[in-house]
């Protein structure tokens, strides 16, 4: 038991999932939200929704590939994208700290607009407070989003069966690694963007291509490794994936090597992974590679029926190990 | 032109509107966003819904009536029951700082899940973000809602007309100043609740009880003033109000002379001003004063044609001054 609060509970890894089941959950769950998974689906007027929220407190607030403000619409848009859901609605509500440039703040409005353009949504409505100078770190924001679903299939990691593969839309870690760089605290000269950008269409591609896709999830905090534990948990399944296929820039598997971190935990913000069922699998993997998205998309593994909850990684030297959930936070205030 | 946020731009008046006009809406703004009014409406699937967010950065978390759990759920649903919406679903962002008790954060928890049962919502999605000692202030928590519109009033201020009637649904103050004793920073023993409560039924009761409902805001950063002023400049008509009539409480009164602050900018989180065209004045009257949250509605004043976007008070004098809007921020994170 956690008597105060650690930076590892908001790493989005096994901490971060334990302060929500044994707290959040246990406070106010119901229904629509103990699934947990990225958008809450409800009914109204015959139509189906999804809704969804973050908070975003990453730091530096401009890196290479984005800011704070395109992550905050890109973010949203793709939990909303991944439950299936056409994202239309955003809110957005900013916490400046006291003694902030309006200049940069500014500057991450536009990012907002233009990420909001770019991604088809429009943010109908916000709310601004400031906080004394050292209560905030220039500026936090949080983006809630509404979509409205418009295809058929059940996302739920609970309809991953044994045999489905698994893809993921493109190279690992980029945001993650980019932002660290942007930090200046590595002695790095790495010359790579973040990848943010809104996953609507690559998603409404790869859906309408095939009915077999069976769940799906943005790679965010915790990256591939967290998002498979999940599905492999809930799902009562174990995943093997195979080292050999993972696609990973050199920059960030040079990065990994420095921070001492492995890429497979390293946040993305404009990549997903998909579990798909065995006959569906040509068809979802040249939707995803057809989408300026997906070029990357790669076939990375395969759901397995034994070891329940389980991720395996098959080494490139022929081995197999554990694929834990995170522990700690190797990369604080990543998003 | 302000190089760097102040304070004052959080406070809810002229500063806030300032940077919100000049800066936000420049943005990104849209339509939907435009009328910058307590929730943005949009239809989807024949059915009209509101939506709408608030960030709570309350200083102290927990104080005298209520806790920052308690105000990110009443304040947000507030937003959508005066836009005439039934809040259905809320999302919860937290935002800790690292060293939070998480004791304190159980608590703040459990009245989340206290007001959202007792207001009739749902959170149905969260987000959990941790920064470094030092770069937040124990916890902040951003709300948004989604609520369905069950009632045909045209509530925009545009509805407002020469010879409406001002309501307020109870004494005037109460929240900010309970907030203020709380910080312990007045040598005052003053005993005194904050007002937090949610108005969905007290709203609903109204908007049912007669068609002639033109407007109404939630009283809260600004207090009454702000929101008479916004409404004021928006339709084109100026506002009296009788200063013998308003409700206010004799602690707050005192509290205000004490910190040479006027109660007419005190912030409220369980009230509301209506607006109602004079032949529902009588229906109004008793179906706020009727409702276990209104017992204290007074009828405070009314729309003229003459001085448009001004707010006068008849003071107990036999005066009358201008109620300007609020400049700078003389009670900071009230909410
Ligand atoms: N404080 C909280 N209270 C209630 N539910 C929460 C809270 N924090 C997160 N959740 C829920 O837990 C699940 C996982 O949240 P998480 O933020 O890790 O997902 P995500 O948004 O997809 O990832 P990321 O935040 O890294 O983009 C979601 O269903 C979310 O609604
Ligand atoms: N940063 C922002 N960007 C865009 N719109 C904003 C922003 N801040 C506020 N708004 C909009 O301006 C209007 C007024 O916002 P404000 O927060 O003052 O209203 P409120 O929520 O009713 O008051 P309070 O926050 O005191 O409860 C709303 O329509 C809101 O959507
Ligand atoms: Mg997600
Ligand atoms: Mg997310
Ligand atoms: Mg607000
Ligand atoms: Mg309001
Ligand atoms: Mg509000
Ligand atoms: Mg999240």
């Amino acid at each position: 038991k956690d008597e105060v609060v650690t930076l590892a509970h908001g790493a989005g890894g096994k901490a971060t999932r334990t302060l929500i089941e044994a707290l959040f959950l246990e406070e106010f769950g119901n229904p629509r939200l103990a699934p947990l998974a990225d958008a809450a689906l409800f009914d109204v007027a015959g139509a189906r929704f999804a809704f969804t929220t973050d908070s975003y407190v990453v730091k530096p607030l401009f890196f290479p590939g984005g800011d704070i403000g395109e992550l905050a619409v890109n973010g949203t848009v793709n939990d909303l994208a991944v439950a299936g859901a056409r994202p239309l609605f955003l809110t957005a509500g900013f916490i400046v700290e006291e003694g902030f440039p309006t200049a940069d703040l500014r500057r991450v409005a536009a990012s907002v607009g233009r990420a909001a353009r770019a991604a088809g949504v429009e943010v109908v409505a916000g709310d601004t407070k400031v906080v004394e100078r050292g209560k905030g770190d220039g500026v936090y924001i949080n983006t809630s989003g509404i979509g409205v679903l418009e295809h058929e299939h059940d996302l739920s990691p609970a309809s991953v069966r044994p045999g489905d593969k698994v893809l993921v839309s493109g190279t690992l870690g980029d945001h993650g690694i980019a932002v660290m760089v942007a930090r200046g605290s590595l002695e790095l000269e790495v010359d790579l963007d973040s990848d943010t950008a809104p996953l609507t269409e690559l998603v409404h591609g790869l859906l309408s291509a095939t009915p077999g896709v069976r769940c799906l999830r943005d790679l965010t905090r915790g990256g591939l490794a967290t998002a498979l534990n999940e599905i492999a948990d809930a799902a009562n399944v174990s995943i093997v994936i195979d080292e050999a296929a993972l696609p990973i820039r050199p920059e960030v598997n040079g990065a990994c090597e420095i921070l001492g971190i492995d890429p497979l935990y390293v946040a993305n913000e404009g990549k997903l992974v998909a579990i798909v069922a065995p006959e569906a699998l040509a068809a979802a993997y040249s939707a995803l590679g057809s989408s300026p998205l997906g070029i990357d998309t790669e076939i990375v593994g395969e759901v397995r029926a034994d070891a329940e909850g389980m991720v395996f990684l098959d080494t490139a030297f022929g081995g197999r190990r554990v694929v834990d959930v995170l522990v700690g936070d190797p990369l604080p205030r990543i998003c």
